[in-house]
This record gives C-alpha cells, sequence and structure tokens, in this order.
C-alpha cells in the first residue's frame, strides 16, 4: 500500500505561460509530458530562449520511459534538442508533432541518433506498470492530443492545449466521447489547459476565419499579404482555400513558414494543388491580383519577414501601393508595441491592413470558460490540477471548479518544482525538485545566469564608465592615466567637462592611497569607484558601472 | 491676401501617443496648445520620459503669447517644466490644471518665475488678431477643455482629450452646444483626438464605476485597495462615495496620489468630510472593513505603491489575508506584463484581485467612433486634420470622416514638425520645421541620444569585454596586461577558458603588430577588436561590445 501513489512534478508551464513539461513517475517509471520553451520577457536582457531546469530528469534517467507529446507548438516540444541532448530517451507523438520535430533535429543534426515514434490519436502505449492514451482535442494545430496515463492507482487526465471546435477544419473533431467515457470509469486527476478560463462564453470555430477571409479577398485589387502563426496549418489551409477560390497563387514566405508549410504539404495536413503553389522568385511572372503571401512575423519581430517588408529590408518582397495585409493572430503579450509598431509603418506607406480589431481574422486556440465547464463535467475528477497559466488563471481555473461543485481541499494549485503526490483516496503536495529556468543565448545554455543579467540590466539603464591608470609599484607612482572610456552612459560632446572632471577625482583618489604606500587593488579600485560614483550621480542623477582596471608594472 | 493664411504645427502627438503639443502661427501670433511628455518605449533603456524638441519656439519666442492647456494629464502638461526652462511664456488653463502645475513647478523651483493664468471653460483670452476660446468637454480628468482659436482667417478648434459623458460625476456635461454653435457658423479646421477611433459604439459613462464599486465595497470583509490614475478626480470621488457608504476611512498612498488628491480638495474638485479622511499612519487605529487605500501603481510600476504593497516591500502597508484589491485602470500599451507580474503576485498571496478582464471597474476617457461622429456632424468643417494617435489612427479617423462625407482632399493626415497652412479657401502642407524627440534621464536634457541609445541596447544584448594592456613605446613591448573584464557577458565561472583563450589572441595579435614597430592606437585596436570579436562569436554566437584600452608609457 505504501507505494500505492503516483508524483506529479511540473518542471514548468504553471505559474508562467510557456516552456511546458510535467512529470508523471510511479515506482520505477517516469513518462514526461512535453517539452516546451518559453520566450524571454523584457527584464531578460539578451536571452534568446528559455528552458526548464531538468536537473530532476537527469538525476532519474534510468527511469524515463519517454516524453509523450501533446502536440507541435513551441511551447510543447521546443525544448526537445535541449533535453535529448542531456538524456536520449524515446519521444511519442502524432505523425504531425514528430514531423516537426525531425525538421527541428535535423537543424540541430541530432536526427540521426533520436529515437522518435509516430503515435495516433486513441492509440496506447504499454509500459510496465503504465499506460499512455492518446485522445484527439482540437487546437491551433493540426494532431493535438490530449493524454491519459492508466496507472495502478488510478487514471490521470492532461488535457494538453485545446478548445472546443465543433467545426474543425480538418474535420476531425474531439473525442468528447472518450473523455465522457473516463469520467464515467473514474478520473482520479485532471490537468486542464487555463490560458482563457477569465474569458467568458465559448471560443469561435476556426471556420469562422475561412468566412472573413473570402469577404476580404473578394474585395482585394493587388496582392493579398497574410500575416499569421507558422504552426497554425488549418489557417494555413483556409488561407490558401480562399486564394484558390479567387484565383490567387500562393507563396510563403519566411522560414518557419517554408518549412511548416513544406512538412504539413509532405504529411498530408496542408494541400495546395500543385498549379497554386509558387516560389517567391516566380512571383513576378504573375500579377498582384493572383498572388496571396503567406508570411511570418505576425508578432511583429523585427527580424521576421512581416516587419522586413514594412520597413523594406526584405531581400525579395517590396511593398506595391495597392497591396492588401492581414494581420490574422493575436498580439502575445508583450509584443503589443512590437506589431503595432509594423502596422503604422504599413499605414504611413499608404497600405491598408487588417487587424484583430478591425475584423475576426483571428480566433484563440484555448478553451474559454464554458467549454472548460464541458470538460469539468464530463470528467467529474477526484482530484484536479490547472496547468498553462499565469498564477491567477491557476487560481480562476480552481475557482471555476469549485463553482461546478469540485471540494477545495480537492483542488491544488501546483507550481515548478512542487511535487504532487495523489494515492486512490487522498492527495497532497509533498516537497520539492530543483526546477527553474535556463537561459539559452546564442551557443551558451545556462551561462547567462542571474548576475550577468543584473548586469545587462544595469548597463541598458545607465551605461558604462572604465577607468584604467597604470601604476608602478616600487615607486608608489601613476605612469599612465587615468584614462576614461564611456559606452552607453553620456553623448561625448557633452560629458567632455564631467570626464575632465572625473580624471582630477581618480586622480587625486589614487594619489592619496599612494602617498599614503596603500596599494592594494581591492582599496584603490573600490575608493576609485566610490568617489566616481557619487560625483557622477550629483552631476547626472544616473549610476553607470563603474569598472576601474588598474595595471601594474 | 498673402498673409491671409494660419500655421498649424504640431511638435508631438502625432504618428505617437504621448507628448502633445500644438503650434498655432498667425502674422506675428504664435499660440501653443497643450505641452506633454511621453513615456519612454522599450528601446529607450535608461530613458526617464521624452519631450518633444521645441526649437521652433526657441527661434519665434518673441511671437509667443501663451501656451493653453486643454487639461491637466501628463501627455498635455508635463513638458511645462522644461519647455518654460527655455521659454517663459504665460500659461493657461482652468484651475485644475494650473493647480496641477503649479504642483509641478513647485517641485521644480520654478513656480515663483512662471507666469500661471487661471482660466474657466467658456472664457475668452483676446490676443491682437486671434482670440482663445476654452471650451468644456468630458474627458477622464475633471476641468478638461477643447479650445477654438478664432483667426481672421476662420476658426480653429482643437477638442485635446474628450469623450462624451452625458452623466458626469461632476454634473458639467460637455458643452456641445457650443460645438454646435461654432458648426454652424462655420468652422475652417477641426483637430479631433484619434485614440479610440478604432473602438466601436460609444464609451460607457464614468458614472457606471460607480454602481460596480457598490457592488464590491457591499461584499469586502477587510481593507479594500483601490488602484488608479492620479489624475482621475472622478474615479478618486466614486471611491470615496463607495468608501462613505460602507462606512470606511479613505487614506491615499503613493506620491502622485497624495499631490493630486491634496490639490483636487483645495480647489474644491474632491470632496471628502474630514472624519473620513485618515493618514497611513492613522491606519493601525481602524479595523479592516473600515478602511479604504487608494493607490498609485495601477500600472504596475515597479517602483509605486501598489507593487511595493505586492511584493512586500511598502514601508508602511502590509498585505493582511482580508484584502481585496482592485486595479481600476487598463494597461496602457506596453505595460500588460508589469501589472500582469503584480496581479499574479497578489493571488500567490491568496489575495482577492478584480481588474478589467473581470469586472467593469475601468471605463476609457477618449471617444470612440459614435461620438467622433457627432463631433464631425455638429462642426462639419471645411478642412479637417486627426490629432493625438499613432499613424494608424489618424488613417482610420480619416476614413471616419470621409464615410460621413468628408472630401479626402479636405483632410489632411499631418506629422510632426510638418506645417499645415489654411487659408479660407486652401489648405495644404508647405515644408516643416526641426522636430523631434528629446530624451530626459536622470538631470540630463538630450545628452542621451541615438549612440548612447545604440550603444545600451548592444550593452543590454551581449554585455561588454574591456581588454587593457599597457605597452612601452620605445621597446615596442607589453608590459602589463592583456587583462580582460567582462560583465554581463557570461558566467565567471563559464568562461575561464574562453579568457584564457582570449588573452592568448590578443597577445599575438599585438605582439604581430610591435614586431612590425606597429604602434599606432588605431591600427592595434581595430586588430585586437576583430579578432576577438571573431573568436567570441564562433565560441558563444554573441556579440559584446569590446573595449580595448591601451595604455603607452
Amino acid at each position: 500500500m505504501d507505494n500505492n501513489f503516483v508524483k506529479i512534478i511540473p518542471l514548468g508551464g504553471l505559474g508562467e505561460i510557456g516552456k511546458n513539461i510535467t512529470v508523471i513517475e510511479y515506482l520505477n517509471e517516469i513518462v514526461v509530458i512535453d517539452c516546451g520553451i518559453a520566450f524571454p520577457d523584457e527584464e531578460m536582457y539578451g536571452v534568446d530562449l528559455v528552458i526548464s531546469d531538468i536537473d530532476y530528469l537527469k538525476r532519474n534517467k534510468e527511469k524515463i520511459k519517454g516524453i509523450y507529446l501533446t502536440h507541435g507548438h513551441e511551447d510543447h516540444i521546443g525544448g526537445i534538442p535541449y533535453i535529448l541532448k542531456e538524456i536520449n530517451v524515446p519521444i511519442y507523438g502524432t505523425k504531425l508533432t514528430i514531423g516537426l520535430i525531425e525538421n527541428k533535429l535535423r537543424e540541430h543534426d541530432m536526427l540521426s541518433s533520436s529515437k522518435l515514434n509516430i503515435i495516433s490519436a486513441e492509440e496506447i502505449v504499454q509500459l510496465e506498470n503504465l499506460k499512455i492514451e492518446f485522445i484527439r482535442v482540437t487546437h491551433s494545430i493540426a494532431d493535438s492530443c490530449a493524454i491519459a496515463i492508466h496507472t495502478p492507482v488510478g487514471v490521470l487526465l492532461h488535457t494538453g492545449d485545446f478548445k472546443i471546435d465543433y467545426t474543425p477544419i480538418d474535420g476531425k473533431i474531439m473525442n468528447l466521447e472518450r473523455f465522457s467515457t473516463l469520467g464515467k470509469n473514474g478520473v482520479l486527476l485532471l490537468m486542464a489547459d487555463s490560458t482563457n478560463v477569465e474569458r467568458e462564453g465559448h471560443t469561435i470555430s476556426e471556420k469562422s476565419i475561412g468566412e472573413a477571409l473570402n469577404r476580404i479577398f473578394s474585395g482585394a485589387v493587388g496582392r493579398v499579404i497574410v500575416a499569421t502563426f507558422a504552426s497554425n496549418i488549418h489557417r494555413m489551409q483556409q488561407i490558401v482555400d480562399a486564394s484558390i477560390k479567387y484565383k490567387r497563387k500562393v507563396v510563403f514566405s519566411g522560414r518557419s513558414m517554408e518549412n511548416v508549410s513544406k512538412v504539413a504539404m509532405e504529411l498530408g495536413y496542408l494541400h495546395i494543388p500543385n498549379e497554386f503553389l509558387i516560389s517567391l522568385d516566380d512571383m513576378q511572372t504573375y500579377s498582384n491580383h493572383e498572388i496571396t503571401i503567406i508570411t511570418t512575423g505576425s508578432q511583429g519581430e523585427p527580424m521576421a519577414a512581416l516587419a522586413r517588408i514594412a520597413f523594406s529590408s526584405h531581400r525579395k518582397i517590396r511593398i506595391e501601393s495597392d497591396d492588401l495585409f492581414i494581420i490574422s493572430a493575436s498580439p502575445i503579450p508583450g509584443n503589443e508595441k512590437l506589431i503595432s509598431r509594423v502596422i503604422n509603418q504599413l499605414f504611413r506607406k499608404g497600405i491598408d491592413v487588417i487587424y484583430e480589431d478591425l475584423e475576426e481574422v483571428h480566433v484563440s486556440g484555448h478553451a474559454y470558460k464554458e467549454e472548460l465547464k464541458l470538460i469539468h463535467t464530463l470528467v467529474h475528477p477526484k482530484y484536479f490540477m490547472p496547468v498553462h497559466g499565469e498564477y491567477r488563471h491557476l487560481v480562476h481555473h480552481s475557482q471555476l471548479a469549485q463553482n461546478l461543485g469540485m471540494k477545495k481541499e480537492n483542488i491544488f494549485i501546483g507550481d515548478i518544482g512542487k511535487i504532487l503526490s495523489v494515492s486512490e483516496n487522498h492527495a497532497e503536495f509533498c516537497g520539492s525538485v530543483k526546477s527553474g529556468s535556463i537561459f539559452v543565448d546564442g551557443l551558451g545554455i545556462g551561462d547567462v545566469g542571474n548576475i550577468v543579467l543584473r548586469d545587462r540590466k544595469h548597463l541598458a539603464q545607465d551605461g558604462m564608465v572604465t577607468i584604467v591608470v597604470t601604476i608602478e609599484r616600487e615607486s608608489y607612482s601613476i605612469i599612465a592615466g587615468p584614462d576614461i572610456i564611456t559606452r552607453g552612459f553620456i553623448f561625448v560632446k557633452e560629458s567632455e567637462e564631467l570626464i575632465r572632471e572625473v580624471k582630477v577625482i581618480v586622480n587625486e583618489e589614487l594619489q592619496r592611497c599612494l602617498d599614503k604606500k596603500i596599494i592594494e587593488w581591492c582599496v584603490l579600485k573600490s575608493n576609485i569607484k566610490k568617489s566616481t560614483e557619487r560625483y557622477l550621480f550629483d552631476k547626472t542623477k544616473r549610476r553607470p558601472i563603474i569598472l576601474p582596471v588598474i595595471m601594474e608594472i
């Protein structure tokens, strides 16, 4: 009886948006659900992406039976190349998900050494004690699944990301029946997507976008340029369908758009008649009204195709006066100003832009309140842990479950690294494991930490002042310098007097020390730093990083 | 006839949100409407605030007859202390607006030398050729006005910021009658607020907030802590009224909240019976359910009172478990994540927070589409220039006017510094004046420019590597160093080998030069820089600022 419990350890995705990864452990078996990345927030200067600390998995690698992926979004699969460098375990996912990962691993030159397994929805992987069942859901990427883990203690159900779309583009509706059957037979623990728990009502079907696109396409006289998420293949299909209807050829622009569309076509998730697909280079042989461009950059990312087109720095696409732009996406929180910049720039060039505020050209992929209520009602689990959301979303999801009659003591608001132990008649938090964020910057993984970030922030705020001086030890005398170099602090022109004064102060300070035969670096440096800091703050109310360097001969 | 035109020159507030300032010039008379600041965007590292380049005003200062202020928001009055340092011209505004400016000038120690003039709505200032008329409007701050400038060429009407609130808290409704009369008699040029031109329908009355507050207050068991904009005195009044109704004392927290409430009470815009106003220090003598705290920080600003309370760093206010927080504000674009951070932190502490997504605790102060249509219909000007908005807002405002029957050629989408010349039967853009943004950082005004910002951005991204070496000129030899110091680049622990290798590279590079008797600093530095850059990029895919310093003895 002692061993009759299962441990659930989220290593990411709780109390944050992104880097979803959840560990399920029963006796000697561990399965991992998803392995995503998060995008850096504005305080993480220079960081390219964020992955989870998987120390716990490294220390238990012999137990890991595989990583089971719910769907192919970056916040669920983006961490795979990084985790596989540490622990090369089997990966399971549906065809499209695995196709996208192959692409990713090829870029990292890791494809041949990885163990990828395609599994279809409603299939089951049988381990020693655990059974992993994939259940079809609808979401903003095709081939998405929830995952049920059948354990000797009971069934755990993880929804993954989902919405309930009764009219999905590919006709493959969410397997609500299976949710219902599992619920009927008893679900021990439900883990459900909390992203949109604050939104009233029910998401709109992806299909509604098709109607809006047709309306917009019917009035377009020049090229139509649509920016959207590269992973939203259903959206892509609808843009393609509208293009075909209005006799337009389709061009893909932007690296991820080209990659994903290629994979999706090869695997049969995206259908474009050959005669409708052309390359960027072929574009010039067609008139503007015969062209649709599907592009990356819907978040206003300065380096992505859309921003390059808007700011006239795209290698191949020049703006034309009869272009019509559609931004078929919502800004991810934090990107509002970037995308605004691009929209304003297009308007400045006299170009028409249609975006979410003006027409219904985007719908969310995450369940709203009423959909969540349906899932809770069908599954009516014994215990519930809200997942995938900032802390406030988790709290509101807990309140939603309580409003449906669930007892507060059966709901567990978890956190990264916090262990939830669940047995047939009891659940509780019991301790935690090492967890957190690892920053990826260029080739470095984890070599940028809080000290580096603190310095970058400090440098960003006020710049820096380097003070260099060479002294001769024997004679206690300054023989070169002090030289003052600033970066990011103040206009050189405006600062001449300031710099002259700093030299005087440093000289005096040094001389005072040397006269007293003090030559310890740390004392000299600290004195120079303090006097300079004080002077500069007094004059400018800024606190640049002061970097005294003393060379000694 | 030649001189029968008036020039309109916006120096801020077009193609951007903030720092509104518009110059109106007729013969030898210039009047300035508003003089605001903008808040820095995320690319403006370390910048505290942004003001407009007023070069044109400095060069024409003898013509300036005054600055006429529409209302007391920072983006309309914040630039006053800076402009007065350059040109000490008379200021005109309504009682509350001038009260807020007095406060501001007192802080800058400039009050005694300024020429402030209180004027009431519907009053007129008569100049030589121009007449300046203040017309009451409704907005999210009391005592707001539109301004009509009667010129020999015709009437110019500037709405300022406004919404049409038929049930304002102070009962002072917008003078639509005057708009209508001006329209009937003929308005030459309308300049109107474009902020919310993309929003359908009509704004909700400020009064509706009172109802929501009463509902929320009626259920609160502990303290109620409301964060809102300090300038929204009507909102303050409604929070006070709800507090009185539910027998709560009111405490103001945060410097600007304390300042503004004081001014507003003194001038009769905010009414609090003496027995209901207490200080932070008095709070402890009351029970929690007897207290309302009105606080700054509704944008999640890390240094403001709300964030300090949430993160337990407020000097006097500790969170208590029965507290109820209300965020009675919308995030200004760019602040979404800051405010989210505070909300999540409160939820983590188990505290209830009510915000816009959940209940109607905020309404906008800027006219929506239907309100703008009303103004256009009443005023039906000959010419129209949309103001106050990003470029896309100006374009959409132009489209709105066209939909109401205005000819496109009579609408002028202006830009900062662009001169619009208007005569009785003709309007056109004719040239431009020097204009732009001046950054204020600490005590420095304009000493942070694009080079400094570019360096700060570079430092923020990848940090910096300083290389210091001392050489002896006579012997062409290195006598100390190279020393390598990094900040914001990489963990010291992880970088030991990297740094060692950089030393070797620098040494080799220097030796190569010195062997060839090359000692020109620029050559040495540039060679060191290039080799180090190449090596570090190869190893880390990062490009820190490389700062070689060569000392010579």
